[in-house]
């Protein structure tokens, strides 16, 4: 903290009581501290924050140093926005999502049930007025925020037993968050949150039915397999998954521009690196699942249409009780209609068409 | 070309002979010059390039300054390597597939029928060897590139008349290049190389049955709707095209570190960056032109069949030629059919099921 604290007061002196030469107040020696919201072993997700401290490092000659912090060395992995916000830590890495019991609209800019995927996701903050709105959730926490990396489409878990109906989800007792733990509930199941760490053993020993997780890459860490085969898809709650690179506003405003410039570029970096990452990693990591026993299954049609209907449901019902949800789903709801529209037509057919045919040669 | 020279020398003796100070060193005043493949008027196109321009200028307080240049200023648009080799310039931004008159290779760097797309490209050349690849192609040319950008998936085009069956495309004079242009010869068209200028009244003369220029939004701009009105979808043969800053090696050595993150940072911003803004202009050039008349088909899938049969018989062919195209079609071909396989898993089973239940409600 001292080093900060130092920084902080000598900025606020600089411009008003010295004639520092030009270069060296543009380049001034920096100490920030950024932590995630994720464990080490979670690489990708990591890896993808840490490698943003190292950019910035390197795009300054060093002089714009960020210590990265694993979730629970400084500050809980739940708990980054509430640090960033308190200026305890300059910046975060995380999903906003994290943060739907402070606001449920934090939602959109992470993933939306049966929202919009990575490619649209990014389309929509970046060009669509998605950064706008995120930055007037984020202002009444004193803090802004980078979109700065995103998982692709997640699946949809490891169950115990096969789901052939609807039926087959009363009572199931469910690992999975947020507004997706909303839609399993109505459809009959009991969402439950259990930390990462308990969630193999709960498995194993009957307290959880099913797990979801992120995708195969991760989820085959943590051996799921072996005490629930069913591998379901898609993850509809997560066609994809963005992060932020969350800062405190006080401690942005001091940077000067080019530093300002270095975390931006680092963050939109982080927006086609990780998702490359995961798609280098993803398919060897299913290969090796499906070796293992894995059995890869699609949810029946039933319930995708009952999910696709609750998950509607929920937004009205959430409109009617927040104004700022209300204001955010209809923006996001006519965009997300234009994105899919566009997609069916030259992705969508290409993909069709082209990746079955490459496994019937 | 003199500020460059003068720089160039500057470069070459400063560290032989002169004690500069560190910071002075480590932030010289550089200028370069950039020659983008495309014209003005190609707003996403061109416009990536020149955002790669401004933000190394402002990832180093102005210090590294790159003139950016439309394609015909100062290089003409098809030129953009050959410029980068001489030395002409420093540095291109360009599709590479343009060179596949020098070798055929370079196709499989920006887009290739049938091929990987978006973001399976990115993690091919970024985590899956692709970048090595390429490394080893660049180098006979005295350059190195940074993946910089990518359109997405593209159209198949404007035909005059339906395509409803390989007959149709008999003596069809179709406006198309590079490997697609001979898979089309294969299936009974005329495909013909046509500068972007000339489309337009080629069509409207009727020396010309059809186009494919790139997807709605550049579409658009060119008026093709009037004369041509049936718009098929996928075009199969660039299901992304990746274009990449191409830097002359020897330029590139002579700069600090810091600079030369600033180039490689900037690319990568260009890769979501490029693809968040075809993504969110797309879909409403597309309403636009279903409305000016546009009438939206997908290809025959007999049509979709023999491509697929053609594409992969001309790759065996030739790799029967070229020992560096087998190498890499051997390499390339494998890591698609895994992406493809991973890719049906979790984003096409959402992608199927949510995209036309939005248009149903």
């Amino acid at each position: 903290m001292n080093r900060r604290l130092l920084f902080g007061a000598a900025a606020a002196a600089a411009p008003l009581t010295l004639a520092t030469p030009a270069l060296a107040q543009s380049n001034p020696e920096i100490r920030w501290r950024l932590a995630s919201a994720f464990p080490r072993n979670l690489d990708v997700l990591y890896g993808t924050g840490e490698r943003i401290a190292q950019r910035v490092a390197q795009l300054t000659d060093n002089r714009f140093q960020i210590r990265f912090f694993a979730a629970g060395e400084i500050v809980p992995g739940l708990s980054v926005l509430d640090a960033v916000q308190a200026g305890t830590i300059e910046a975060g890495h995380t999903p906003v999502y994290y943060y739907t019991g402070k606001d449920p609209s934090f939602a959109f800019f992470t993933a939306l049930p049966f929202g919009l995927n990575a490619r649209q996701n990014l389309a929509w903050l970046q060009y669509g007025g998605g950064n706008e709105l995120a930055a007037e959730l984020f202002k009444d926490y004193g803090i802004m925020g980078f979109p700065a990396g995103d998982t692709g489409a997640q699946m949809g878990g490891w169950f115990r037993n096969e789901v052939k109906s609807i039926e087959d989800l009363k009572g199931l007792k469910f690992r999975v968050a947020g507004l997706a733990g909303e839609i399993f509930r109505k459809l009959g199941a009991v969402p439950t949150q259990i930390a990462a760490s308990d969630i193999y053993p709960s498995l194993e020993r009957g307290t959880l039915d099913a797990v979801e997780f992120v995708g195969p890459h991760d989820d085959e860490k943590l051996g799921f397999v072996r005490v629930a085969r069913n591998y379901y898809a898609p993850g509809f709650w997560e066609a994809g998954a963005h992060l932020h690179l969350l800062i405190n506003q006080t401690e942005f405003a001091k940077l000067p521009a080019a530093y300002k410039a270095a975390l931006e570029v680092a963050s939109a970096e982080a927006n086609s690196d990780m998702l490359a990452r995961y798609d280098h990693l993803n398919p060897q990591a299913l290969r090796r699942l499906v070796a293992a026993g894995a059995q890869l299954r699609y949810w029946p049609r039933e319930v995708l249409q009952a999910s696709w209907r609750e998950a509607h449901g929920l937004y009205e019902e959430m409109s009617g009780k927040n104004e700022r949800f209300k204001k955010i789903w209809t923006a996001y709801r006519a965009y997300r209609d234009e994105e899919y529209q566009w997609f069916r037509v030259a992705e969508s057919s290409f993909d069709n068409f082209a990746f079955p045919a490459a496994a019937q040669r």
